[in-house]
Parts: structure tokens; sequence; C-alpha cells
């Protein structure tokens, strides 16, 4: 039998479709094969992106120049741009503003061939810590509200470059995702005096159903009502709203256990294009007792379609405690 | 500059994006191709699916024999099943229930290299009858609350069968997307005593920005603030807010129109994969002064990644009033 399941925070319904159920081998994912062996982002080639807002440098190294183990630059086709007011205005019923933000590409390696899973533990806690500098300094300005790091891997799930690399796109709105986010964990708060993660982190920990790995401070779990199979949350198991008040040895955390998700996720997927998103509290809340910041991994391993653009509803063909068990059972 | 737009119904924000701005050839979508001559849906293969619900016959034809020249089943593997009550229960924090619903195929016509744009327009009729129909006779079941009618055309938009179809799924829940559709309109209502869709059309009409065409009692149009480059409503211009209220000769209009933009739309992108989806009213709504039923066309050419599943924005590349002014020029 199908089942309807609510997240607790959000109150989306999910479709858990047994009729359609799968085993990880039955999903055939668009394989992420590295093609070139160069490219714009690669050492040597520093002037074809805009200059760099950020650099870890070899001491003695010029901006700009080989000798980077990670470079942030803007985005060279931003989708949002940096310069210029909101500009409010209407147009009849209809409401519209500048497209003003920020645009920026976190580099998170010169080997164009590596990735988050092959990168030492080290390496992955300087990219988060590179989104930690970047949403610090991205705060300052009085026109943001909001900051959204993600990561697009392999072209089936949008990236257009195959160079390791993040993004990240400062919004001068909170984007709704995040907003109803906040609502819910609020109206949770209000009820229970708890943060609604907290209390996830709590039950899955209690029932080791959906719960993937716990170290490092660090839980990844798989949602209870996830959208896509093998969906991953990875969140501090201490309360934390703001993910740029994380200090060194808590962004080291999520490096290992992110590095282990990843290197699962490959394992058991053969090597998946997958979307990380960064929810995290808006630029300008003092720490908030209700939301608590999480990573949100997404492979790419099936299609959205007219069923969900016109309902909203995600039909996922496996169940949750299945994937977990999956990831689980591969240990490293 | 950037666009950021706001939809007047249900206030997402969409960024339009100039710097990545592209014409119509720019886009090379999965084109359409027809691989096999014969499948599960054709004539003569009636036995390989579930018995139908619903058939257009010749006179002193059999069910599920050919000589049909359209017939709605039950899908073979269901997201939801007819089976069964609800029975929603808790697991700690978590809700569930059973995936109790219908889903059901339309099978358009026995041709199966046909398409809703080649098929004259009284056959098109034919399919939206049968939604009306089914619609009609799902609306009994007090289990139900809404029937989403959709359809997927191309691998791409995720069609599984290639034979022309759309599907039918009944909920025991009304879908966030009708809901957030429904709130807003009401609070239009509320402000402005008149329906934002009868606002919208009437101030595309004057404008002729966003107006693709206008004919047979329906509009079709490129909205404000499109997720999606060559997204298309087409909707009743005359207040309705449940389609299965619709009469014959409304739905031979729509028919008319529909076929238009399906034309129009094969020539501009080269027969683009696309989605459509039905929102009309919940099952149990008499007629709403402020919700208008309509049908949303989106044809698939852009790739939706971490950026917007995790923000909830969607970045589209293309002005709407460059799309309609494409679709307007490639008149018939």
């Amino acid at each position: 039998m199908p089942e309807l399941r609510r997240d607790p925070i959000v109150g989306r319904w999910v479709i858990i479709s047994t009729e359609r159920s799968r085993r990880p081998s039955d999903f055939k994912p668009e394989p992420v094969v590295v093609r070139a062996t160069s490219c714009v982002f690669c050492p040597g080639h520093e002037d074809k992106t805009p200059p760099e807002i950020l650099a870890l440098r070899l001491p003695g190294s010029a901006p700009n120049t080989p000798g980077w183990s990670l470079r942030v630059v803007a985005n060279k086709f931003p989708a949002l741009r940096i310069e210029g007011d909101l500009a409010p205005s209407g147009e009849g019923l209809f409401d519209r503003m500048n497209g003003v933000g920020a645009h920026e590409v976190v580099i998170e390696t010169p080997d164009h061939t590596a990735s988050l899973a092959t990168l030492p533990a080290d390496a992955v806690a300087d990219v988060l810590l590179a989104y930690r500098e970047r949403l610090s300094d991205l705060k300052k300005d009085p026109r943001f509200e909001y900051v959204l790091v993600f990561k697009n891997h392999g072209e089936a799930a949008g990236a257009s470059l195959e160079h390791p690399h993040s993004q990240l796109i400062a919004t001068p709105i909170i984007p709704i995702m995040v907003s109803e986010e906040l609502s819910g964990s609020a109206q949770y708060f209000q009820m229970k005096e708890r943060c609604v993660w907290c209390d996830v982190v709590r039950q899955e920990r209690r029932s080791g159903h959906r719960m993937i790995v716990e170290a490092h401070g660090f839980a990844a779990l798989a949602p209870f009502a996830p959208r896509f199979p093998f969906e991953t949350w990875i969140l501090p198991t201490r309360h934390r709203s703001a993910f740029e008040d994380s200090d060194v040895d808590e962004l080291r955390g999520l490096a290992e256990v992110l590095g282990t998700v990843l290197r699962r996720l490959n394992r058991v997927l053969e090597g998946p294009p997958f979307n990380f998103m960064l929810h995290t509290a808006p630029l300008r809340e003092p720490a908030l007792e209700h939301f608590h910041w999480h990573l949100e991994v997404i492979p790419k391993l099936t299609r959205v379609a007219g069923f969900e653009w016109g309902s909203g509803f995600f039909i996922n063909p496996m169940l949750p405690e299945d994937a977990a068990a999956a990831l689980r059972e591969e240990a490293e």
C-alpha cells in the first residue's frame, strides 16, 4: 500500500509509492563523467574568471595567478546583479523589482577531476569555511536578506561546468522555501517550546530507522517525508540557527560527515549527479530558538513531471527507511 | 538588468535573467521522438491494460477490444491505490496515512504516432470531455478532495510511454499548489471584489504584451512571472471555477485553442517535451467567485537545480513578453 507522509516542518505531503518501489540498483542515474582535463576554473586560467573575491593561496603568490587551493569569484553569468537598487515598481496588478543580488562561485579545488567525496576532510573544511566567510561578508550589505549556498554536481543536476565548484546567491527577499521552514518551525516551537529539528534528531536516534550516521557533532539522516529517493539531511546535533556562527571545529566535523555521506551515495548509486542546498537563518536574524540550520542533499535519480508541478506532491519510489539502511550498510 | 517578478496569485517570485537571455532557437530541448510503432496502449492490446473505465467506441464493439477512439483505464502502476481507508496514524512527531486515491490513464487516440497538436479539434475535445466525465464521476467518492489532470509529453517531461496519453490522480488532500492559489485569490477578492485571473485577462488584453491568442471564449497568455521559458496559461475568458461545469461548446473552444498553442510551441521549439496541468476548484466546492480554472502548459527546456530546490525561486532566461511575441508571430 502506498503511503502519504507529511513533513513535520513545512507540512508538505509526499507519496511513498511502494507499487513503484525500487532497490538502489534499479536507479540508473545519468553518470557524472569528467570529460575535459582543463577548463576556465583550472590553475593558469585565472584571467578567464572575474577577479577573485577570496582565495586560499601559497604565501607570496599573487592574486589571480596559480598557487591557490580554493578561489571564490563572481559568477561570469550572474542570475542577479550586484549593482543598483531594488527600485520596486508596479505594472497594473503586477509587481517587479530590479534583480539586485550577488552570485558567486566557490572553486573548491585546483584539481579538475577531484570532488568533495574524494578531497581530504581538511580541503572540504576549507570549502565550508569559504561559505562562512562569504556569508559573513555579504551580511554587511543591507540590500540582502538571504544567502543561499548550493551545489550542482553533474550535468543532470544542472552543473554547466564539471570542475568542482559550488555557488552562492544573495537575494533581497527571503526565499519561500526558507520562510516556510521558519514559519512551520515557529508554530511547532510555540506549541512545544522545542526545536522541531532537535526533536527529529532525538526521535531518529531513538528509533534508528532513518539515521545514516552520527559523528563529530553531526547527524545525517533520511527525512521521514523525503521528496526524492536517498534525500539526506545533515545537521548539527546541538541546536544552531546560523551556519556562519559555526566554529572551525564544527565545520571540520561537518566536512567529515559530508564526505562520508557523499562517498556512500557514490558507492550505492554509482556516482550519481546531486544537488545540495544549505538552509540557514536569514542574515538579519539573531540566534533563533526554533530554526536549526541544515544541509539538504538530493541525488538526481527521478524526473519531476506534470503531477509534481501541478500538485506540489512528490512521488518517491523509495522508503526512506530503506534508503537509510542502504547508506548505513555502506560503512567505510 | 535582471528582474524579480512576483506572481499576483501565489506571491511566488521569479528571476527573469536577462544576462542569460535566449532566443527561442537557443533552447535545445531533448526532442520528442516516436520510436516504437506499437505498444500496450495500441488497438489489439486491450488485454495488456486494466479494463476500461470509459471508452468512445464504434457502435457494437465490445469493451476492451479494438474499435475505440479513446479509452480511460486504471494506471497499471498506480501512485495511489483505490482500495481502503485513509487510516491516519502517527509515529512520534510524524504523520502518515494510507495512500488512497485513484490513478487513471486517458489513452487519447488509437494512433500511436499522433499527438494533441496533430489530432483534429473534435478528437481533442473528446479528450477534454473524458476529463470532465472522470472528474464528475470521481467527485462521488467522498474520500477524494481533488482530482489533478495532467499530461507528460516526451521522456524528458516524464512520460514513460510514448503513445499519446494523459493522466489523472485523485487525492484525499487538496494539493498545496491549488490551496496556495485558492488562498491567494481569496485574499485578492477580499480586497478588490474581483477575480484575479479575470483581472489578469483584462490587463493582458489591454496591453497585448503577453497575450498569445484569444479565441472561442479562451485566452492563452504568458504569465507575468513565469517559472519556465514559454510557460503558457489557457483560461476561459468568462469566469468559471470548475472545469467539470464546462459545456460541450466550451470544451470545443478549449480544444481549438489548446491545439493552436501546442502547434505553435512545436514550430517555435521544434517539438519540445512538455507538461500540462489542469487547476480547477476542489471537488467539494460550490461555484467560487475568486477561483478561475486554467490549464498551465510548461515546455521542458531548462533544468531545475540546487538554487531552485533550495530557494523556491525560479530562474527564467526568457522574458514572457518575448515568448508571447514568438508564439503570436507563429500564426497558423
